[in-house]
């Protein structure tokens, strides 16, 4: 083993940027022990060199462009957390490995999109692109995955991977307010951003699910084919109901291996209070794989933030001072196969849905009758309160029908004009 | 990478020897994939060539010694599934690192043990020795914490890490049964041993935290030290009790770094019902570890069998293919610091108490004069039913104190006759 010191170059001095420094200074003996070398951070990188960062820059070379240090031949690895999924970040990337660094990224949207030419580069140069940090990074997943559950065969796996989105459905039980208003309060309090888009709609949660499907099944990253739905039009009444109903909402990521190929969807979820992942709440992420030798395997802890991001970041340093170098997904690129989607027509599951009525004679036989003129079968129907003048919410759930079917009930009931706004449903998963 | 085949002797054709050669034949192609070459089982070893086993032993070497196998120089890697910690499993081992084979192993009580040993002989060595199946089979418990969190600085980590234990007592609080009762269904279940001591008293579970705790910190192996009670005393009415109280019993190992030291304990505890590990059910393991930057992280899967435990071996196995060569602890062995530990009298933590007793004027009196005398603080007390013939159960909560003024306080309480049997007494944990 090489006794030279790994030496480390890191672009965006963010909180996770100063985590990484923090972490390989704290524990330098450990990891140096762990290592049979040294770990040192040599060169920085950001936008402003003058800030107030807490430490003394200067013990480090500073490049105000990034892309100057992706050719320091001073630096072994670099760390990416600039962030964004084209421009410098990309660029930074790929100038990095051509020459011939190693590089470690939480950069989930650039892998999501741009993974497999990367993972292609990387091949070529001989190098290794670190991902641990993208997906729920204080769960060490894409190692249990890629490393520990490899020999499996797994068959499908699910997960809370936005800590914002799980925060938001989490608080909304607890307080029984509404989406609005606990957005904002996570936006002050910092667990959502400023243009909260990419988590709420579920697009963050689909960048992660992409890495981890084509990790688990070996074929090539496929983003654009995930379905994904977001969280805005959860109310708390939905809550309330799937509450009563013995349910909670999560916003899952699922990746599945059906007989027509690779199912990837992204969406509010109704899961039965007795499973585990029911119980993951605030800002924590889980994931839960199924294999065909061991079962359900569950990984559960924080996905965000300075602390599990960093952590994960100097996992990837590690395994690169200890040249365990490693392929970007479960196989080199030459060997994944081409993912076949399986379309989301395809899907067949149960649903619940929500009617606001005007309580009269009727109502119940109208909706009945969509239902069962759409081929849905209905499981049960509960109505909540009952008044002459106001609407009252009517909620059913389904058994297993597709999608479609369902959105043409809907779709009729709304026509009928019993119902005084467009009917709400959300899918159910028992697992 | 080198492109010849990796080969592979396994010794011990249980389920699990004969898990691990159904995974490698029936994922050969993903597993070839992964490794860039291929692994192939060559040569296997049981007691009794005879005995019928489901496929074809022809197409394999068979040492009807096992140490035979371990001088085979056409085998690059020897898996042991004999088990046993002392004997042929132990001399199999050192002798196939000697001939300069890698060793993928199973048998926690040997590595807790005899691992310091053999972790020297296979660096002097330069093999590696894989212990994945040690610990928690269907959870890469000891990669994530060696290779994921290895950076982070481990400070505590607990776990329910023996699915017998944790199958008897899930099945004693859902059935209302006793212990004898459910231990003789869980053996005709196969879900105990014939001899169940190792399970039931609590030493497996300290040789599985002893190697835990031994690469989360960095120390040297310590079993020991480990303080062990088992569940043979837990009774339905303790069980009852706890969920009055909102907590559950699990059998948990627990590691932590404390001032003095590192504190290793095997016993039933009370959990709150609102942790995650209360709901850890069944047959499953779960791991919990907490870290300075990472916080709390959560692992949960089946812990034995054959397909959780050959999932292990073939992700060791695949690790070994890769040149991916490992320490077996956290450091090479002349890194790990010696373990301070941190005597059981220096534990401080909550009590559940529960006494049965005639139920006339001046018990609790008795009881909590005792309490006092010996500096208990009680938190809450119960009392189930009442009667003036029968014994009755009254428990109590206490604040936290050691447990050597516990004892004595309980030990005064019997000689003053109010109580009909001995108290018993169960850790409460809040992590």
């Amino acid at each position: 083993m090489s006794n030279t010191p790994l030496k480390i170059g890191i672009a965006g001095l963010g909180t996770v940027g100063i985590g990484v420094i923090k972490i390989l200074s704290e524990q330098s003996s450990i990891i140096s022990a762990r290592c049979g070398r040294e770990v040192n951070v040599v060169a920085i990188s950001a936008q402003d060199h003058t800030k107030e960062r807490g430490f003394d820059l200067s013990n480090y070379v500073w490049h105000s462009d990034p892309l100057a240090m992706a050719t320091n031949e001073n630096i072994d690895v670099v760390v990416e957390v600039i962030g964004g999924s084209s421009g410098v970040a990309k660029d930074f990337i790929e100038i990095a490995i051509k020459n011939q660094k190693h590089v470690v990224t939480a950069n989930k949207a650039l892998i999501a999109g741009a993974g497999l030419d990367l993972a292609r580069s990387a091949e070529l140069a001989g190098k290794t692109i670190g991902i641990e940090a993208a997906v729920a990074g204080g769960i060490p997943i894409v190692k249990a995955i890629r490393e520990g559950l490899s020999g499996i065969g797994i068959h499908q796996l699910f997960g809370i991977l936005n800590g914002t989105c799980n925060y938001i459905l989490s608080e909304m039980r607890e307080t029984g307010r509404d989406f609005d208003e606990v957005l904002r309060e996570a936006q002050d309090l910092g667990y959502a951003e400023a243009d909260p888009t990419f988590d709420i709609d579920g697009i963050d949660t689909a960048h992660k699910l992409a890495i981890l499907s084509s990790i688990a099944f070996g074929c090539e990253i496929n983003f654009e084919s995930v379905h994904v739905e977001g969280i805005r039009h959860i109310s708390p009444l939905d809550i309330q109901f799937a509450k009563d109903l013995g349910y909670r909402i999560k916003l899952l990521g699922m990746a599945k291996k059906t007989k027509i190929g690779i199912q990837q969807r992204v969406h509010p979820c109704m899961v039965p209070i007795s499973t585990p992942i029911a119980h993951v709440e605030g800002v924590y992420n889980a994931v839960v794989t199924e294999g065909s030798f061991v079962g359900q395997t569950m990984y559960e802890g924080r996905g965000a933030g300075e602390g599990p991001t960093a952590t994960a970041i100097v996992a990837d340093i590690i395994d690169i001072a200890l040249a365990r170098n490693t392929n970007l997904f479960l196989l080199p690129t030459d060997k994944l196969e081409k993912m076949h989607v399986a379309p989301m027509s395809s899907y067949r599951g149960s649903y619940y849905a929500r009617f606001m009525v005007i309580d009269k004679t009727g109502v119940f036989a109208t909706i009945a009758n969509a239902l069962n003129d759409n081929g849905v079968s209905m499981e049960s129907v509960l109505q909540r309160g009952r008044s002459e003048s106001e609407a009252v919410p009517v909620v059913l759930t389904t058994h297993e029908t597709d999608e479609a079917s369902l959105i043409r009930a809907l779709e009729a009931i709304e026509r009928s004009k019993v119902v005084v706004e467009p009917p709400r449903f959300i899918k159910i998963e028992s697992f």
